[in-house]
């Protein structure tokens, strides 16, 4: 293990974080909010001079493993939530630590649950850092995925294969300086477009520009507590809706579409998958909810936008889901293990992942009817390693029994195991909202400190895919 | 596909399920219910003619692969179901043919959920053939497990082998005729000293038979609407507990005993396992619902029997788990998903095959903490083959797929997603109550005929382990 890598690569990433926090500062200045400058100023120092320490000489030797790529990305992550707390907790917005954490850890995971009961009376540099966090974390995400994870290290390759297995051919370039790049630019374009659209639809520069750092995070957080209900506009649903969408897609196909390689795109299966997903659970869900909603269009407008923000585990709201039929309800269960597209910045299970382990299922019940026909498990209609079969279904099979233990804490907190359950897998799947209790318009403020440090570990895990938070762990014993 | 054989095989089910209604029949003449002649007496015609009819002669080719095993096995479930709901039907004691059809798959199937809301009501030959089909699908399922699955036919071996992880060794005798026999040896004779200790314990014969009969199965069907806390005795409860553990251990085992290997049982993992979460889940339960009882001692008695009965997927009851803590109620669920021991008549996913799952995710995680730690997933000491992992960790995803189905297609009914989760949970597991309103004290009487409908062929996919009741359906189509 380097760990002068790790330190080094760690430094680099707070110095990233601490330098992004001038923009919250500027903000508060902006709107005349004068605690900005101590409850910035003091995790800016806090990042920046240990930053600055730590990355002034590049270690000799600058070789990094997945292994070191692991373990820093897993200790940024909880370091940079760590002091992204603070700002919270100076100004007085979120008094409690913890408290502050956990909605720092669920802005930095891009999930969206939120500890606030009333978010509107936050300062503006709060509310603006905390949208921030969302787009910071969609951003550290892709970097995560695709330039570590599909590295060229076979161990890496061993894991997380599965991760990429949409386009095989599909890493940038060989280099990730410039494929982190390309990568930054195509996030960047996307926000901006976002931005400008929801500029058209009336918003105000400041409201155009939280929501759009929420989308491409598929974060959630919103500055209203009805969420994006409350502009009640059909377009900046539709934008939002689609934007989001656009950013559960493996971010290798975008640059696919700059290179003009259409055809890889479009015969993408899990692209294809993951449309096909949306447009029937929209469907089931518009035909299962016309009556509460009085007609068919306005139950599509709902549905749409609320399987948009379901599958790519965003969290907006338009309505409150616990209105719906059940089965509507058990329908977005699903889509929430399911999750956004591997290489975006979604969150849940991934359609690939989820793709292979039910194609192998499939196949193990055709091997079974009959014994004689060889079938393999396929995507884009090249056969799969087995290797990357077993890391898929490792991955669900770990993932489940980190839920039910994390379940089984949780049940010590005053809730009921339907309001546990929920609470889990929204976080673990970074989703924002579950059902009932912790529904859209509900929030997580009334849990003891223990279960939000709990479901902050959860969506940790989540967001990193489990492996990099156990190897921290593992790597700390030593 | 030897067609002939399935239809023999069936014939001779057939003929053993008729023949065993002359019990009830005996039973209902001697409590002077004259119904009782025709209510039985039309299935067993139904059963007995066409069952001799079709095994007058043994079909020349008499070989029987687990494909024709598989087939005739789901085969003659549903028939026996479907006959064998007849009686609940003339009687009038079930009127509606759906509800009686429930009842008795849930019979067949030992799950023990029951559409009744007063149980009480029966005539008690109807009662006697209810728990009856307990008794004799547990026996089925026995005989199923052990002379079929363990056979040495590879095409079983590659799909089975998981279930009967526990003592390779430990096939019974060569030929399935006499293993046969000495199944029915320990199966009986374990059913004949539980009806010799609850006599003891003050219960009439005809009680003490029906509750051996459900214990037997590990069914949980009882003739009074508070299940064992109508005796309100600790001995009685101690017997029951006690003997469900018992059914729900390997039958191998018994057989090891027997022949006095008795180092074999004793370092059986399987079985080790299962009484470490028996012990541990006990007193963790024992500890959480002291202040629900007042006590230790009588929070040790609820919590024993209780953690007995869901482990073992019997489902008897002797408190409201709705009024524990909800700490205990989400060890309770996770239970029954964990459920007995292989090649017991047990239900749930199977210690065993937990075990390997477990084992393969930690064996994952090693691998990805340090690459060059060869790992394999071991039992009883010995590594197990690759084929095994696959085939416990497909089923468990195949398990999962076809919930999470379930699910959806029940939460079309009238109930939230906890319960429609909670009836498919304690349907597929072959349980018989499940948490909240499908409770200890619920009936599934107020569910729709389709969700019934899902439910029973929920609890066949369960007890038949999923494999045999899909071929049936592919063999239907060719």
């Amino acid at each position: 293990m380097n760990y002068r890598m790790i330190v080094y690569i760690m430094g680099q990433i707070s110095k990233v974080v601490g330098l992004s926090m001038f923009l919250p500062l500027f903000v508060g200045l902006l709107y005349g909010e004068q605690h900005a400058v101590l409850s910035f100023g003091i995790p800016i120092l806090m990042l920046l001079i240990p930053g600055f320490a730590v990355t002034i000489k590049k270690p000799k030797d600058n070789s990094v493993y997945s292994m070191e790529g692991f373990v820093s990305v897993a200790a940024s992550w909880i370091t940079a939530s760590a002091i992204g707390a603070l700002p919270f907790v100076i100004s007085g917005d979120i008094p409690n630590y913890i408290d502050a954490l956990f909605e720092t850890v669920s802005g930095f995971t891009t999930t969206g649950s939120s500890i606030l009961s009333n978010v509107e009376a936050l300062s503006k540099s709060s509310l603006f850092w905390r949208s921030f966090t969302h787009w910071l974390g969609g951003m550290g995400i892709l970097m995560f995925v695709i330039a570590i994870m599909s590295s060229n290290d076979s161990r890496t390759m061993h894991m997380m294969r599965a991760e990429c297995a949409g386009p095989k051919v599909g890493r940038l370039v060989s280099k990730s300086g410039s494929s982190a790049r390309i990568l930054y630019a195509i996030y960047i374009g996307l926000t901006v477009l976002e931005v400008v659209l929801l500029l058209f639809g009336g918003l105000s520069f400041y409201d155009a520009l939280i929501h759009a750092f929420s989308s491409a995070g598929t974060g959630g957080f919103s500055i209203y507590g009805d969420s994006i209900a409350h502009y009640n506009s059909v377009y900046v649903e539709m934008v939002i809706a689609t934007f989001i969408l656009l950013f559960g897609v493996n971010f290798n196909l975008y640059y696919f579409l700059l290179i003009r390689r259409f055809s890889t795109v479009f015969k993408n299966e899990e692209l294809r998958t993951y449309l096909c997903i949306v447009a029937g659970a929209t469907l089931l869900i518009t035909v299962n909810t016309m009556e509460v909603y009085g007609g068919f269009l306005e139950a599509l407008r709902y549905s749409f936008f609320m399987t948009a923000s379901t599958i790519t585990s965003t969290g907006f709201a338009t309505t409150d889901t616990n209105l719906w039929p059940v089965f509507s309800q058990t329908l977005m269960l699903m889509l929430m293990f399911i999750g956004a597209c591997a290489g975006s910045t979604g969150g849940g299970m991934k359609v690939s992942r989820i793709m292979i382990v039910v194609k192998s299922g499939i196949k193990e019940l055709k091997y079974i009817i009959n014994p004689r026909a060889v079938t393999t498990v396929k995507m884009d209609g090249k056969p799969i390693e087995k290797d990357v079969v077993r890391g898929a279904t490792s991955y669900c099979i770990i993932f489940a029994l980190l839920m039910f233990i994390s379940v089984l804490l949780v049940s010590l907190d005053k809730f009921s195991i339907e309001e546990s359950a929920s609470a889990v897998i929204t976080t673990m799947n970074n989703i924002g909202y579950g059902v009932g209790h912790f529904g859209s318009a509900g929030s997580f403020a009334d849990m003891s400190a223990f279960s939000k440090i709990i479901l902050s570990v959860d969506m940790l895990l989540g967001r990193l895919e489990i492996y990099p938070v156990i190897l921290l762990f593992a790597f700390r014993k030593r």
